[in-house]
């Protein structure tokens, strides 16, 4: 078929492909799974909707959905990154969920323990700091935030880690999308702080994971 | 000439015409000038480099000029806005400090106390909580930043009165001369918080004081 | 759960939150409403269509639905703002009505009085003309317009009050879903005129309770 | 040489070629103009600025050199647009004053009465109300705004005849060069308004011209 | 009701309204129509899907509507432009076909006669010069193209008359619904070339007919 | 040093690589075309400016500077793209003089034969057609222009050879230094037509010259 | 009818006229391609839905529908371009394949053979060396990439023959629906690429079946 | 003074204040640097012209400028990152070495040891395949690209530790001053990719260096 499963990037970078579900159907992703499956590959499949995943199941009735996330999972081997630390995943708003969700599962599934700060918007800055020293104390935060986007200017300048922040389409109006919050990030006065795709929660994930494993790994 | 002065104004709107100084030459300052000096009225004259303004004081010596913020003041009555609170103006770092005081010095020429919190940017955001209680206890507030423009969202979630956010092009890249930060303003989630110009800080005075008149005359 | 109600909100702000309706599921805004309730806070939902009312309704039948402005409403206190003026509502077109209604219903909500003065955009401006002197008699206005966005600019020029302006997403074509609009109202040449984010008819209202709140407490 | 005058165009069009002076050195226009010289026609230059057209007097001093619209002109026949009524010229402040001059001199030099009115922008409306009856007397309006550029729509409800529309780059921020006003007049809900690029006062004034002599030639 | 239906805009403009369909629901423009049958107007009602159309044909029988424009006319006097001339329609393409339709029956509804000039688009260029005489024999031309916009260019080229152009949403990708055509026509380097809104067929023709009036009137 | 001058291209591509200017101060240049010579390549620079030539030239002094195209040549062997056929550099106005000399010197320099038709814009058709005939005989067209940027679409409807378009810079306003023309061409509604950055017209040439090979080697 | 079927320009450019189907009802296609058959012309429908072409099939049953492409074809005669060599199609990922089918199928439609490189994106590199040799015997290569698009920048730094890239919309957020890919491409800094419109797989192998005819005709 | 020089920042981050000397004047940065020397903290500037830099070393001479980054050092301790591993900074190209070197200065400032890998854009491959192993062995890259911004995916795809991506301004039309870098950046189809904004080396090596800490202290 057409799709070139890259095994070889497991080598190269030391995970296994993750499944990009929008824009497949069922049975792309049934195959794919399939060969990734047959060399005992744990198999993430992300944004994709409940219907869909439902057939997919069908035909691999070991996939566990998660709806939050919009995530399937299934898990043939061990090989996590062992981690004596843990991400912050850290949310502005409710309405921010299933981007945090979909990075804390995609983290989950690398076998890299999350810890959950959600709707800690900086329009009330007390309930960031409520959950401050316990985010002082990850390894690495990734900081979701939608509207303005402000949360990781603000996480950024309170912490001695680095933030991944993801900007989400979260808004109206001006926000353009996201692209208010992606611009927000990307000026951020805070250092330290880096952007991926807007809604990447995947991205953002994957990035705390390789720092992840530099810390469990020196 | 062809400058319509808008004497009519003060009866409209309670206060005599600000002297956009951009794009004028000294003699056309000087001609609007004079005909509001002729009806004793206080001139402003913003946005006056230096050197311009030093050929309008040739002629009009009464005139004060003021570098931080680049504006020319002329005193010629006491029709202040007699104020029992004051404003606060809060800017996020030294860089926007001529938009800053473009604002300061354009709510004291109508009379109306300041009161000034500079540099206390979101990314150290100890240094905002170090003042928060006088700044809380202003009528109305001047918020000022580039970059991300993050500090309006914070200082709104945090007073109980009006905030007039000021988005300043200070920054590079994708900032694109203050569009990044007058986004944030526009979708701040923080309740509260209306928006002026990119640069404005005389527009974002200008509120402050209609909204302190209120105060007075209520 | 997930959401943290931020009922500290009112002793920093003096205002209970506000329930932004979109994205939310009928079952999130009862259990948000209902913690509220409990406190004896007023309840106000905004940008909730009526389907999704109707839900919420038959658990808490108590809410009040208005169609026009898209909004939920239960009263549970009078801590109103008491108020000897009023909030002028000025629209452009019939179709900003959505947006004018849902600043009206807003500021009512918080007890304040407002005068709606709709249809009176400036491609016909003797309607406005016919009105002038109530709209002048306010103690603010929120002015609304979508398309060219140019009534704040002319209500400016007449009035000696604080204007809100907002833009709508009126239009077609090169109006990019209300960016020309508030493109126009933020260059506005009229002095004291500030802008909230397209189609923000609460935003526009919570500014001017703000403003109105202080001519009644000083 | 590289440069086709268009002599053809006369007779197509009517009209014979203006010369556009940004970006060509004084040699070309030189060239450009004898060339024209030697058919009788009228020659105008439009965006030179006076050193360059200085230069090119030297060689051609029968040109007359106009500052306010950055203009040359040099008249070597009679064939105007015989006319009986006349444009007026409407412009919202004193720094669109260039643009509106070289819409001026162009109409003139074709032979067409204007009539200026300047300085007449929406935020001081009673300025516009002042005059409005002699240009609703015109057979065309050429309307010209920067900032927020909101002149066109109220002038387009107050005429019967057609209004053309010329934003300018006047203005700052959130203006974008002249975006902001033209955005204003492709949206406006005024009828009869068209528009040409952002502070083209020719192509206002030639639309305005070919108007003018329909209603001559009819 | 809330819309205050302009029937001084007759005696300002010499034209009654024309009713945007586009957000009014039937029974808005059943009330409009009726205030405007009583005062003997013609009824023109623009950017109407036929099924919302035969909902209002069954209050308002004399209605005849017109699928190819999306319009709604009814015919209440004769006011007609009297006229000895016509307006030519040219377009580029068979998609742009709706927007030429609704500027010829906008010119019709005011009576005034048009000739239609069809998809004949600059990338076959034989086509328009197969038509070329007549075309130029009008009094004015509505040029509407969407994809690149180049036709109006060509047409004010070999035309002695003005052009309202008029930019169509027809295309895809770096179209951005009509940008692309937009920012053609308003970068013409042919001069009598003035542009309305993106898809503004009715605005093409409205200025059109104005400018129509003119030859009839002197 | 750091750059490393890209000797296997010539191999990869049978062309040498071709020095941009812009950027690169006079002794990067120098060092690179020392590099260049040798290995007896030909050195062709680009965008650079008159003095800076001559600073080159006071160390190399068999290049040649050519003002117009603000090109450096030398010629140190004879390995041209031996050819039959032409390449027609087709440009719109004399302002785009320098991007279609940098395309007629970038494919000279290659060893092609081009012919020149310059300032044949389509606002006067007809001095395209005059020409038509020796632009159809050539293997391929650069057709340049800015401003609308439409002599592409007319260029691509009359010729059955591959067009390659380079959008200018040229043009003021709502044209965003090339951006208009830009789109223009990619929305081209002829075939044939592909497009190269704006003010490109190396890239417009090197394509060309890449194509005219194939002509030759076939 | 409207549309003027362009017979001329198979003589002017040596193929036939390719429907393009998106917003053309059936029997306009039907309509279109009789007139087409009548002349013994080729036939080829781009961007017709599955639906749709099986409506038009009921009327011309000799189409052949391909679903991956969605387009049409109907071969009525010979005229090939005989052609000994072959165009690589190559393409990024697998969401790109409607729009790389669309490439293959026109060229195919023009008879030229076409060879597919699919999924072989930059982020997995080796995917695309496996391959590198046959993509380098093409006589030119049309590379389809969405997401950032990079690819063509890639091979074409690798090939010695023309580069015709097609930026796709595939992606999100910060993709804005092609841009990004469009602006990589219009920016590449590898020489001999030229790009066409977002999606415009047709275009890109117009183009690339124009090149290949020279190659046969010289 | 108004710039409150945030010494609470080391403990909070671990890392000194880095002063961004764009807009500040000489004596700003002397202040600055004077309160940090007086704490024994290294004093790193960036952005600081070389004019600029010689009128601060007038009064601290302790000093050191560096022209291709445009930085100023002072090392006042020895608190470095104890680093086993390094960072590898990577560019495309010549004109990004300002950037790049940006970069590096930084890094090294923080006592981290960097490696250089210049000049290896995508368009001429075999000279990122050259270094390619030592750059695998980094703790983590900073990969710095303009134009089209391709590389990061590129070395994204052949690393398994973190790339920190950096767009910068160099370029010309469509690059839109970096934006088109950027968003290629924000799109790569790579994953481990995270991105800062346009032309901050400082940004990029500042992340690198929390990275590289991580992999010391753990
Ligand atoms: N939610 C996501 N957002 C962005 N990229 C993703 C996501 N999930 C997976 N990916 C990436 O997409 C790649 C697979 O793309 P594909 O070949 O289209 O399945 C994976 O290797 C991941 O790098
Ligand atoms: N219509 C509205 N538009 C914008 N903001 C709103 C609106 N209604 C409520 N809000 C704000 O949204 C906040 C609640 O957001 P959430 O936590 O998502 O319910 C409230 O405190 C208000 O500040
Ligand atoms: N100020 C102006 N703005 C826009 N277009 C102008 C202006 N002055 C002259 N033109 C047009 O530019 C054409 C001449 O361009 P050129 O051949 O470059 O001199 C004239 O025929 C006019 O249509
Ligand atoms: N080249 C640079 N680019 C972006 N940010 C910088 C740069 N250099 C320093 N900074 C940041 O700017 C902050 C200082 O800003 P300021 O208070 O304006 O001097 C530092 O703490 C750094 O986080
Ligand atoms: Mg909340
Ligand atoms: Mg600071
Ligand atoms: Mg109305
Ligand atoms: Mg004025
Ligand atoms: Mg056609
Ligand atoms: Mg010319
Ligand atoms: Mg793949
Ligand atoms: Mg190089």
């Amino acid at each position: 078929g057409f799709a070139k499963v890259d095994h070889h990037r497991k080598k190269r970078q030391g995970f296994p492909e993750v499944i990009f579900g929008e824009g497949k159907d069922p049975t792309q992703i049934i195959n794919i799974s399939r060969a990734m499956i047959n060399k005992q590959e744990n198999v993430l499949v992300t944004r994709i909707e409940q219907t869909k995943a439902e057939t997919v199941m069908k035909s691999l009735p070991d996939f566990q959905y998660d709806v939050a996330s919009r995530t399937l999972f299934m898990k043939n081997n061990d090989e996590n990154v062992q981690t004596s630390g843990y991400i912050a995943i850290v949310c502005a708003g409710t309405s921010d969920l299933p981007v945090a969700e979909e990075a804390a599962k995609t983290a989950e599934a690398f076998g890299v323990e999350v810890r959950r700060f959600y709707d800690v918007g900086v329009a009330g800055i007390h309930r960031l700091f409520a959950h401050i020293e316990e985010i002082q104390n990850a390894t690495v935060s990734v900081v979701i935030a939608g509207m303005e986007g402000a949360l990781p200017s603000v996480v950024g300048g309170l912490v001695s880690h680095p933030v991944i922040s993801v900007p989400t389409s979260v808004g109206y109006g001006a926000n353009f999308q996201g692209l208010s919050a992606l611009l927000t990030m990307l000026n951020s006065c805070a250092s330290g702080i880096s952007v991926v795709n807007i809604d990447n929660g995947f991205g953002g994930a994957y990035n705390a994971v390789m720092i992840q494993r530099i810390a469990n790994t020196h």
